[in-house]
């Protein structure tokens, strides 16, 4: 549901919608680099300026790095209340000579918007700014509550919002919250992301020798780390991509018949996507599609891998140590301090006698799998329907979204909707990062329209 | 055999050899860096001026890196003729703040020579030389014909050595070759190496996605480059030290009886071992002593690994690439090229389809034994005994020497006669370098010995 006077006057001020936008994409609010912390003030600044602008009320939230902006819409008495989660800071741009135009000088070619945050995640945050802004510019008023909520370190894990929404529990009670930080299944294809995998990311340190030793004179009569190393992560994981760590899958929810049904009717394209990462072969868990494979089973990749010499020609030592890093994919109902117990286990049990190992965890999340049965989840397949003219498909993600985790722990909200305006390839984290016009066109529809169907 | 002249002319005039060597410590003349080329030359014409200085005629061959010192002594007519191999270049001396006195100003303490080349090689090349001028400063003529060559490329494995035997080879004809190159058994246990170890080292690397690929979006449906790495190399070698790879052993001449024998006479500390190794536990293959696993087993040895993410904490990550470094210490019978070959046909026939593997090979050296019953051996024997009041043990080496291969190939020499005076814990290539000057005494009296026990 989507009154005509809304929607004409989206289609009308699109071009003046992407003015604005360039302004936001050209701000260069890097949350990693010191050196832009007046770019991300500025861009912190200027999402409150637009949130106002609207009628909102709003502040800054200064945290221990990068501010929160929380902005509130004039109260409607009894109309249900929409969260909305974005953020205003990007991924550095490096490397730089790969951009065809300057990642913050914003270009607009073949329909599409060229610039770092384009899609990741600026250009869909504002769509709900301009749908808010097509409302009362139309002449009418809200039909719901909506808390807007943008912050600034998402591209370095969000350090600080797990604070904030305990601190900010009671000011963010809402009944659904709205995420547009993913994207569509495919260009054409919208989506609502109802599983999210969890992960656990571990460290593993072997130690032998005091020192680097002459691999001529001690060859032979020593455990060489790297070779200790490579043995255990060996056992971690079948040639046929079967993950051996023991007790793995003990937890694992298995896919219903219905699920895998409605995952073997996404259309995929085996071939663009073998083409897309530049192998010849996928492969995988045997007894699962690619589309199961990558998003709703478990799996296990060594993600680094260090020892002794590694320049160039030849220096015959048996190092002293070695390294790797490991992470684990996970899925309902895994636990991740559990896996990492495993883990943990294995391999100090499979650590020879005379050889040291230390395992380090950097990371946890769990699995995320919202319900699909409720009345928001509705409200935004029809709302994507009408914004889109097209039904979404449902579909799970094979990476976590922390603050989905913290959202569910901290505010106690399930009904999360996982909207993604953007493409898959629209480069989020690459480089000549872009968003497609045409697609903030039906996000800022779709955003509209999910104001009136959660109204009801 | 050693005229009583010459051992006392020795004794007595041992603290102004120590004196002159500490000249020759002090010349900083590391062949890798190019800053030392300057270095490099006048530890060259310092040899060369001690080499004259006995009488010899000699000068300084240029080569396309740095120079080899020739020298050769007056004909004695129908005497043997001794070919005297050493190097006057030495290894990089950082980490620098590791010396107790700096590298290049030696210093006597403790009974010890303290720096950069004390036992490698500069000490020991010089016994020789002293050794000379004890003859002719006693009065006496040469017993023998002696044929002095120095090189400057030692450390930076040779690389013009191979060429100028070949050029020269008619001029370095000779009945046997010294090297004092390596150690006693253990300090104050004299030994004559008659084995070595030969050498394969290559490089394995694995590439499969284009680019790094996000885990999350991707685990689960691809090869990781960095996990084929590992089933490949952990396939190479049972945990047990056994090398997995196969063929490997088909052409290992097996230990006889009485060279196990031999072996198992050897006096070995294994607790004053593994404290210097800084390990709890030895390891190595099943069915053979430590001895024999370290000289007279071949073995392998992972020497490098690298693949994605090692820096501080997590990046998600599949690696779009993977490598090794990996090196076979060979036995005889075992040729190099055979081993590559096999190594070759294992990781192609154990790389999965999707993903593709390169094999690089770096390094080759042939095992070598030399004759042990010859006239040249028992010469030699004699000498140490004399020159240390103790019989020696034959032993072999882990490592390769490959002057030793080149010298066999290109002089068509066997009698090669590896003879350390230094000691294995001298720091070769470490910091703290040292001679012990009792051993520096010993190694000019056996020097001395052997020049009489050669000539008969």
């Amino acid at each position: 549901m989507l009154p005509d006077s809304i929607s004409s006057f989206i289609k009308g001020h699109l071009d003046s919608f992407v003015t604005e936008l360039a302004q936001f994409l050209s701000i260069p609010s890097v949350s990693t680099l010191s050196e832009h912390e007046k770019d991300i003030l500025s861009a912190a600044e200027w999402v409150l300026d637009q949130v106002k602008r609207c009628g909102f009320t709003g502040r800054i939230y200064p945290t221990e790095r990068h501010p929160i902006v929380l902005g509130r819409s004039p109260e409607v008495p009894g109309a249900p209340t929409l969260l909305i989660y974005g953020h205003y800071d990007v991924q550095p741009p490096d490397p730089l000579d790969e951009w065809q135009t300057p990642p913050f000088s914003p270009e607009v070619r073949d329909g599409y918007i060229y610039a770092r945050g384009a899609s990741d995640d600026k250009g869909q945050l504002f769509t709900y700014i301009k749908a808010i802004e097509a409302v009362l510019r139309t002449g009418q008023k809200l039909p719901l509550n909506l808390i807007i909520l943008a912050e600034g370190e998402e591209e370095i894990t969000s350090p600080n919002l797990e604070k904030f929404l305990m601190d900010h529990r009671d000011e963010l009670r809402a009944n659904a919250v709205a995420i547009s930080d993913s994207a569509q299944f495919a260009h054409g294809i919208p989506a609502i992301t109802y599983g999210l995998r969890g992960i656990s990311y571990l460290q593993v340190d072997i130690r032998g020798p005091r020192v680097d030793l002459h691999s001529g004179g001690f060859g032979g009569i020593i455990y060489n780390p790297a070779q200790v190393l490579v043995d255990i992560l060996q056992k971690l994981k079948n040639p046929d991509g079967k993950v051996a760590l023991p007790g793995f899958y003990d937890d694992v929810l298995a896919l219903q018949g219905w699920e895998r049904e409605e995952m073997a009717s996404l259309p995929v394209d085996i071939q663009a996507l073998k083409d897309y990462l530049g192998v010849s072969e996928l492969t995988g868990e045997p007894g699962y599609s690619m589309v199961e494979r990558r998003t709703a089973r478990p799996t296990l990749d060594i993600n680094g891998l260090w020892s002794g010499f590694s320049g160039e020609g030849s220096k015959t030592i048996i190092p002293a140590k070695a390294g790797a890093k490991v992470s684990m994919r996970l899925v309902p109902n895994q636990v991740p301090e559990k896996i990492d117990q495993l883990f943990h286990q294995f391999v100090t049990a499979n650590c020879p006698q005379g050889v040291s190992a230390t395992v380090t965890s950097f990371n946890r999340a769990d699995p995320v799998l919202v319900p699909r049965n409720t009345p928001a989840m509705r409200a935004a397949e029809k709302a994507i329907e009408t914004g889109f003219g097209k039904k979404p498909v449902f579909i799970r993600e094979g990476g976590s979204i922390p603050v989905v985790n913290m959202i569910k722990k901290h505010l106690g909200q399930e009904n999360i909707l996982l909207l993604g305006w953007g493409s898959p390839d629209d480069g989020a984290h690459s480089t000549n990062e872009r968003f497609c016009i045409e697609d903030f066109h039906r996000g800022i529809r779709s955003a509209a329209a999910l104001f009136y169907e959660m109204a009801g």
